[in-house]
């Protein structure tokens, strides 16, 4: 149902997208044992290739991985014989040949993980390709929301910022569409994808509008080489029209929640006090992110098995 | 009693040091098997924070991590979000989201570690902060005097070098003089403390006079860059005046022995042949940092429940 | 018999070299398992105390040690206290003092893990330093010839390109002769070694003669900086000589095999389709590296008990 490899939203079906929502929801129980860890993929080998530095999502796979008992071994591009030139496909071709039973792919270069899940007899997870998608990124976000909100269907998602270039951006749009949300997305107009009508969503250059209504707020992080000029006039001008603040939340929904996936500018895409405390749930979203990922692996890599110690 | 982090031997009592002092005696046994393992951290996960890299230390905690059958989790600061200029606060968050059981935290700047702590959910040890405290090292310099001595009430400690810059002689001179000790610091004048009196320590600026009658002689590490003529003439006059050698330590006790916390610089703080062979105990030191820290994740990490496997 | 550190095979007797090909399909066998773990070393710890950094050394050498349940503890040079001017030997004795089960040594210097492992308490496996050998890479080399051609003896063997600088020439050259094989070396004289002979190995500077009635073919990484003239015209010339393609390996028996260590240079060494498929085996060189190291640490960490659960 879900597949060998989980490369993007956009491939997965409602059933998949639930029944990895649901699996979550078991795999979150064992994170709040005391010994939060379950011997479901004891023996297993997960290779983390991560071809772009990551804190969080490596550390939050490593760590999924391990509380399933599985064996991470992490791969950092820069300490690698890449430095000799050899090619992303032969080094993944390489890992390949140890047998791992999951590699999880960071490249940024849109695609990467695609190609390298088309030579490999590893299942692939893409862990974010360049402007592409980052897939357990949106099924933690779809996840957060369901904590919070108890459905997403029929909900209103507002995603803010540079959707442009945002492989969250894409995930999302992808994901909360596929169960059952209305989704808009609101930046400048510089910052917006041309088409997003083909994306199913609604493009608005007016922060307020966009707002109106919403369940959902999510904050995108703005690269700081986008600040420089070429996109936007200032970092000054973006913050003041398109930084979330308790003020500019009022036109959302009463009970609105706020989202970034992080890391955030402070003062660029969300206000400091707006980003610590509720209605933000970025730290949620951090803690939700180890139970989803921890779902995906063992989905992937345990199929056919029973969860030993799970639910 | 002994608090929920360990940030500085300045904040401990007596009884909490001989309480870890006596764990770590078991933990040294666990050391001498041939399978070095006990449970007791089972599916527990330990992150190593590190903002400054180190080898030692780092890999001190892994393995005494591992020991105990924690995950370990290694994660630096160059790999990092922080690139992103994401704050150390909100990476120390992100990270504590994800529900490890210990953070260990190194960073050049005093206090940072504190500073995590107060809004960490997980326990924070400090693995040396500026030059503020690194209490571990005292924490095995204590175990390693006591092991070699049988006690460290009455003994009298020398140390010696750039006093002004070192934490681990601010955190040996609180250990020792909590656990009865008499405590000298030596070194040129510009780099020894303003108010000596005020950490109940006596400043000599005579080698041979700190030495007289010590029990212990150590040695602390000089940064190359206090001996490029701010602090220091020259390297040979620092050499040639505090430079611990086999004639120099005529003056201490006959049974003195030498520490040296790592890594020596050959030749600058001590001489060739003193570092290499007893009365020097630099390598014991090292072997001790483990079981001393696998004391300290114990007690901070398995608090309240009992042993399982160590004693 | 086989030693308590493995530095090179030309210190191995040919009973000590079945014996390793010998656990190593054991090994394989784990490697082919669901569950590919067994708790041989459970409670080991192995440190990877990598000077100079390799994907799939490393990488090999940490997934070996975890499916035999070790604990394995990278050390990469870059992050550690060399950099603040440490000797090597100060590096590994404080690595040592930590009470590893093993430690494995990569340097660009020849003789360094020799000098480690003269004052080290733990054994010691060099996996590759400078020019000098690469033990087990020509172990899985040996390992691999053996399970594609099922025999070593009688066999002939030419190792094709820059012989001076390989490590891993070295080391194949001793293991194939001590196991019976015909040894040919080829390439451009500025590249082979002066006293060929002394090696027990014919020099050959035409290509076709050194295939000729090859049973393996083993074609070596040219490093790029032998490219820039002082050893070889250019990168075209060279690999119009000694590139290996499918029209040259016509020279060479007909059921010929083609090995290369990796990391390969595609178009120089070895032309694209000839890398990727029969009777090109370097995917399986990969594999059998896994089985082989986990033989080596089974061998000399686990000495002198029964192998659990292997065989």
């Amino acid at each position: 149902m879900i597949g060998r490899d989980l490369l993007g939203i956009e491939d997965l079906d409602r059933e998949s997208l639930e029944k990895i929502l649901e699996t979550a929801r078991h795999m979150q129980e064992v994170g709040r044992r005391e010994v939060k860890r379950v011997p479901t993929l004891r023996g297993r080998t997960i290779i983390n290739l991560f071809f772009e530095s990551s804190t969080r999502t490596r550390t939050s796979f490593e760590i999924a991985g391990k509380r399933l008992s599985a064996d991470v071994v992490n791969f950092s591009a820069e300490s690698s014989s890449l430095s000799k030139s050899e090619s992303i496909l032969d080094t993944a071709r390489t890992l390949d040949a140890m047998a791992p039973d999951m590699v999880i792919v960071r490249h940024k270069v849109a695609g990467v993980p695609k190609r390298i899940a088309d030579v490999l007899d590893a299942p692939v997870i893409n862990a974010g390709d360049g402007a592409h998608e980052h897939p357990t990124q949106a099924l933690l976000d779809l996840f957060t929301v369901l904590q919070e909100k108890g459905r997403i269907d029929g909900l209103t998602v507002a995603i803010v910022g540079d959707i442009l270039h945002s492989r969250v951006a894409r995930s999302n749009i992808y994901g909360f569409r596929k169960l059952g949300a209305d989704v808009r997305i609101a930046g400048p107009p510089t910052l917006l994808p041309p088409a997003a009508e083909s994306l199913g969503v609604k493009a608005y250059t007016s922060l307020r509008e966009a707002l109106e209504g919403a369940d959902v707020v999510m904050a995108l992080r703005i690269q700081s080489e986008r600040l420089q000029g070429a996109y936007v006039p200032s970092v000054r001008e973006y913050s003041h029209t398109w930084g979330l603040d308790r003020a500019k939340l009022r036109f959302a929904k009463e009970d609105a929640i706020v989202m970034h996936p992080g890391p955030i500018n402070r003062g660029v895409e969300i206000a400091h006090d707006l980003a610590d405390r509720r209605p933000s749930v970025i730290l949620e979203q951090v803690r939700n992110g180890v139970a989803v990922r921890m779902a995906v692996l063992y989905l992937l890599t345990g199929r056919g098995q029973p969860a030993r110690g799970v639910a």
